[in-house]
């Protein structure tokens, strides 16, 4: 079987194209590992217009429901992405093909590279502060980063830990000012600018941080666990193997219409350098509808 | 009074770039003749990700709940934007100035320009069905124009009317398909293609339509009403004295961060040549997003 249209990835972006391929009832399949994407991962959401606030996590649900008739979703990995006669998309279970392909397969976390870091996941290293805040109950806990990410991570986890230490490189964290007030606000947070953590060390768990910079006296903090937010690098090396154009930093080159150099391949989302690269949920279900609309007008040509 | 953003209308790209603003505790105001903008003259919209089924009115009333802190928003009438040392916003109440303006003043609708047309407005003519469907149970009604404004009018209409026409000048109605779908499997709507309508005649009240074409052995069809669904032109005589640069067809050409060429104003929705032109709820939205972060962007740095 041939679909019309792959999208791959389903988060906003690619479950935003879904709902715009099924309005103009293009038969499609979205393919995505983690059904919402990385959006399910942020716990409340607030400034997606329309919802003064929800979670990720049903905010995709909504988003879900409202795919329908000739948009299937399979939720499988996909493993390589190739031109022939049609686009061929290899999951770790099946090959498809199809006529034309959205890419909205998103970004990857950013990893510290520090001693620890890997021997410690899932033992007080986390990257995923909406699955793993509820587990440092009265517990003491650093989350490493400064961006609106790591804020609301430092917001969730204050919300069971005893203590929060927001670790940053930089001088001062570069969320938004909102996020920034309200954690200011928060007694259980303390902000540590301008330190690197160094070494993740424990014995079976996460028992204390080595900064390059003494706090409080001592260059080695104690906490039950870690959460790392240092922002995410594109997925794109699933398009290798198409010869799609993209930008110094590996993100996806689009125009206006969502379309990359290559005849019948669009691409959405984060992946992409589109929306002057404000990577919001609002942006990136924009970018997925357009992306479904101009799949649609390469696809009524094609068939015409 | 100096405010740090004046954002010029309401509607979706308006209300987004204003919970954006009050994200970023921009000292902004928002200020538009019709509250929601035309958007909320959509009875139900079904492809905006986030809601299986919403009315316009209650969508917008959702973005407006959203703007909190140090956003207002004030219901007037722009007349006039200029920019001296600021931008002066002149309504029909009072004179504003402000350090950055976001330009989201939508589209106007296109009139037929046929006799008739003025003369009978609120007496059977009308250019939103949201507003007048009401008026016209168990009337025969026609709707002018073919796309998806046009087929959601018609199917709005038949919920009251006891017949629809569309009369459109094309071949095929360009709506989206699933639209089509509803409309040609809806008993009281019929579609008249290849047909423009000349003039609207009656005596107090709208009493039939002339044709350019025979339908059903005459040139003249008897009708209580018209819905002129013929699209938009921007509002944009208000950007006349402010340089602003404009397309052929006088949309507001914008970067991808909704900047034009002049600094300090920004534009966003219908009016702008952005998102590849696919004029939605989801785009304006983003736009709005988009336009101010860059102008949060741009203050920051005046600020500084």
């Amino acid at each position: 079987m041939v679909y019309d249209l792959i999208v791959i990835g389903q988060g906003p972006a690619g479950l935003s194209a879904g709902i715009y391929a099924s309005r103009y009832k293009i038969n499609a399949l979205i393919i995505g590992e983690e059904p919402g994407g990385t959006a399910t991962h942020a716990y409340k959401i607030e400034n997606y217009p329309g919802f003064s606030s929800i979670s990720g996590l049903d905010l995709m649900k909504k988003f879900r429901e409202q795919i329908t008739d000739s948009v299937e979703i399979k939720q499988e990995k996909v493993i390589e992405l190739k031109k022939e006669d049609l686009f061929i998309v290899t999951t770790d279970k099946e090959i498809y093909k199809s006529k034309a392909v959205i890419v909205a397969a998103g970004t990857k976390r950013r990893e510290l590279n520090i001693p620890g870091e890997h021997e410690f996941l899932g033992k007080g290293v986390s990257y995923c502060a909406t699955c793993d805040a509820m587990f440092f109950k009265d517990k003491r806990v650093a989350v490493v980063g400064g961006n609106d990410a790591a804020a609301m991570s430092a917001m969730l986890v204050s919300e069971y830990a005893s203590e929060v230490f927001i670790i940053y490189r930089k001088e001062k964290i570069r969320a938004e000012p909102k996020k920034v007030e309200m954690i200011e606000n928060n007694k259980k947070i303390k902000i540590i600018n301008n330190t690197n953590v160094l070494e993740i060390k424990g014995n079976n768990m996460v028992e204390s941080l080595v900064l390059d910079k003494e706090y409080n006296g001592s260059s080695e903090i104690k906490v039950d666990g870690v959460f790392i937010e240092i922002g995410s690098v594109p997925s794109t090396v699933l398009t290798n193997k198409t010869g799609v154009n993209l930008d110094e930093n590996g993100y996806i080159i689009v125009d206006e219409g969502m379309k990359t150099n290559i005849k019948g391949v669009y691409a959405a989302g984060d992946i992409t350098t589109g929306s002057d690269k404000f990577w919001q949920i609002i942006t990136a279900a924009s970018e997925g509808a357009i992306a479904a609309k101009s799949a649609y007008d390469f696809l009524k040509n094609e068939n015409a």
